[in-house]
């Protein structure tokens, strides 16, 4: 299942070791901890694989209610932190705000020592929907939102913030189940980020803010939201395929499909269509989800390219009413989980990430006097 | 002159190509774009050098004069950054204020194009150090100074925002060679850093981000104000003496020694001594100057370990008034042009870096129903 692959961009070089997951090993697809992604994705809630990923095992029901009640009391956010999010304008990307309110955490709140690493950790988690909500609904809406609610999970925190409801069940269990598939995923390029930042030694607010950075791009976590702009300029599956075709001809890359690891198939793709497929039907969609079904037929026809996990979130994420631009911030609130378990896993088995470059320059030369230079 | 290196921390692994710098290749220590470092020093200002990392030749003094006069007309800070800078507590770590600083500055001023990357990495080295100085003086005398002075160059800007008032010639001559001693080092932590997250086709602001949260650790930029804080305390040479041999003993780290790829010397020790050597005779100073070289020989005598560049840049910046807490802000000030052409190399050729690691976590299991787990 996984690429042989070698070369440029450090494919298949190992640059460490990892408890935390396996990505592509041939008959298991994707695990964390050894538990298979579709396992976890049925029979779990969010809050038990941040548990599992964070703190090594699956929660009992006690321990599961004591993790929750704890990210529960930790939503807040200080004065300072807020004021810094309302003099971020309307049009900034939400993951450079993202970005700053953690950045800006880690001046309030520093962790002052390793021993401070699992309460850092379990405290973004619980704050980061606040963060990225309470930006929204201020640039957008001019609301100051209280961001201390009791809702259940991380998932509905989010929604409910974001909308001013609480949602309903369906969406809450969809939170959960994407959530889940975006937790961990092995030495990423956000995650690799954060162990190369953590293997200076340096504080776990450095390595999240440098992590977010890196999942901005739109080759990574940016993916999710390149690939809604494409699918809702269809406005039918015929369209889709004529447009698809073309792109292909021009050799654009389409986002969403494809992936450095995996060579035949993204093991969260069908996992999250499945739910698409359901909250399509839910909202009484007839385009939105026949077109990226015909996306995905188009692409694997022509160019054996299959979808990652990011294509079939598009949909469900629009379907939920989730504003674009706030699609790789979710992944944020997720991949949290496994950027701050590499990082703590990097630091008790540490050496400095510093690998070595292959010299194409000028050689040696001297200086000429300023006077003399062309 | 370079070691033999393999494993761990990807040391001796190729990781990409770069034309900007060669570090410890026999016969030449360290070079930008071909230019040996002490030819450099010796013969430039930083600008010249910022000039030649960035842009890609040693300007001539038309260039040189039209660049110095683009960067001080960009020193300005927007109001909405001033008043997130007023929001940072006076006990942050100034490297958590300058992480910041950039992220909320990308926000302000987002690089909403490649062809912008240019424009962005000069406006970022112009006005970082009116970043960390209105913050400094703002948390620690209550004052809103202006950042938009004449001074004639980067060093002299800081120094004069900093102090209150403009430095004198020799201050300003030890930190234009100081900017350039630190201006680039092939893929070190922090640019490693800078690297992935460009893979990913994120922005300027993500990378250099990223690329101060990984300098800012201990074993890394860091190490400067660790070297301080452990010379301060000797008050004799003979103490030093003492203190190091107790140290060795207990199998302590000593900061300011070592190197990843260097084995025998690092080539900037020799300059950046030799300017702290000159600060000292200026200032009078008995102790601190003669305490640092017995630290030098005591390590190469009992360890063979040597000076690195951050070693005499401790005594040199506090001879120069410099508060310890700011001397890895100033390694910002000047690998920023080492960040930020490593990430427009990086662009210019790029496949996501995305390695892969060993697992050695727990195999294959399912999961337990909650209601049955330990
Ligand atoms: C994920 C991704 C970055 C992996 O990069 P990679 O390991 O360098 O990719 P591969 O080695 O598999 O690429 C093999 C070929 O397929 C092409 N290809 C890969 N993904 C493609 C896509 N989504 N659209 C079009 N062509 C694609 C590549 O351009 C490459 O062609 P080339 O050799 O002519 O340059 C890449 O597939 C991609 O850019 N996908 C789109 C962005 C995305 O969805 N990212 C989210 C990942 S979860
Ligand atoms: C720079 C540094 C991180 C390089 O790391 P590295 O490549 O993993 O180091 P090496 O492989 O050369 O280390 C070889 C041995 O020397 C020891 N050593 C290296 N630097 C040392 C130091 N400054 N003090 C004490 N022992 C040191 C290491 O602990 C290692 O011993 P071990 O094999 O018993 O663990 C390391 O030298 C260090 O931590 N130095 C202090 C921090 C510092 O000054 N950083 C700024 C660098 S510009």
């Amino acid at each position: 299942m996984a690429k042989q692959l070698g070369g440029a961009g450090l494919r298949g070089q190992v640059a460490g070791k990892t408890a935390l997951s396996t990505v592509g090993v041939s008959g298991s697809g994707l695990t964390y901890r050894g538990y298979d992604i579709k396992d976890l994705a049925e029979n779990c809630e969010f809050e038990e694989v941040a548990h599992l990923i964070l703190k090594g095992k699956l929660p009992n029901q006690q321990e599961l209610s004591t993790y929750k009640n704890k990210l529960r009391s930790l939503r807040g956010l200080p004065q300072a932190l807020k004021d810094v999010l309302e003099r971020i304008p309307k049009q900034a990307h939400p993951m450079d705000v993202l970005r700053t309110g953690c950045s800006m955490l880690g001046n309030l709140e520093t962790e002052n020592s390793f021993d401070e690493q699992e309460e850092t950790a379990d405290r973004m988690l619980a704050c980061f929907p606040s963060i990225i909500c309470y930006w929204y609904r201020f640039s957008h809406n001019g609301e100051r939102i209280n961001v201390d609610t009791d809702d259940d999970s991380i998932g509905s925190h989010f929604l409910h913030l974001l909308h001013g409801e609480k949602p309903r069940e369906l969406h809450e269990k969809v939170m959960h189940v994407s959530l889940i598939l975006y937790a961990e995923h092995e030495f990423n390029a956000s995650t690799f980020t954060a162990r190369v930042c953590a293997s200076t030694l340096s504080d776990m607010h450095s390595c999240i803010t440098g992590a977010i950075g890196s999942l901005r791009g739109p080759l990574h976590g940016g993916a999710n939201e390149a690939a809604m702009d494409m699918i809702e300029d269809f406005t039918s599956a015929e369209q889709a395929e004529q447009e698809m075709m073309a792109k292909l001809a021009r050799k654009d890359k389409i986002m969403g499909f494809g992936h450095a690891i995996y060579s035949e198939s993204d093991p969260r793709n069908a996992i999250i269509k499945h739910w698409s497929k359901k909250l399509s039907e839910d909202v009484g969609d007839t385009v939105l989800y026949a077109v990226s079904e015909r996306c995905e037929e188009v692409m694997w026809r022509e160019k054996k390219l299959f979808c990652n996990a990011d294509f079939f979130h598009a949909s469900a994420y629009n379907f939920m009413g989730i504003p674009t631009k706030l699609f790789t911030p979710i992944f944020v609130m997720s991949r949290l989980t496994g950027w701050a378990a590499h990082v703590m896993e990097q630091r008790a088995d540490n050496r400095i990430i510093r690998p070595s470059a292959e010299y194409v320059g000028e050689q040696p030369r001297a200086v000429t006097p300023i006077s003399e230079r062309s």
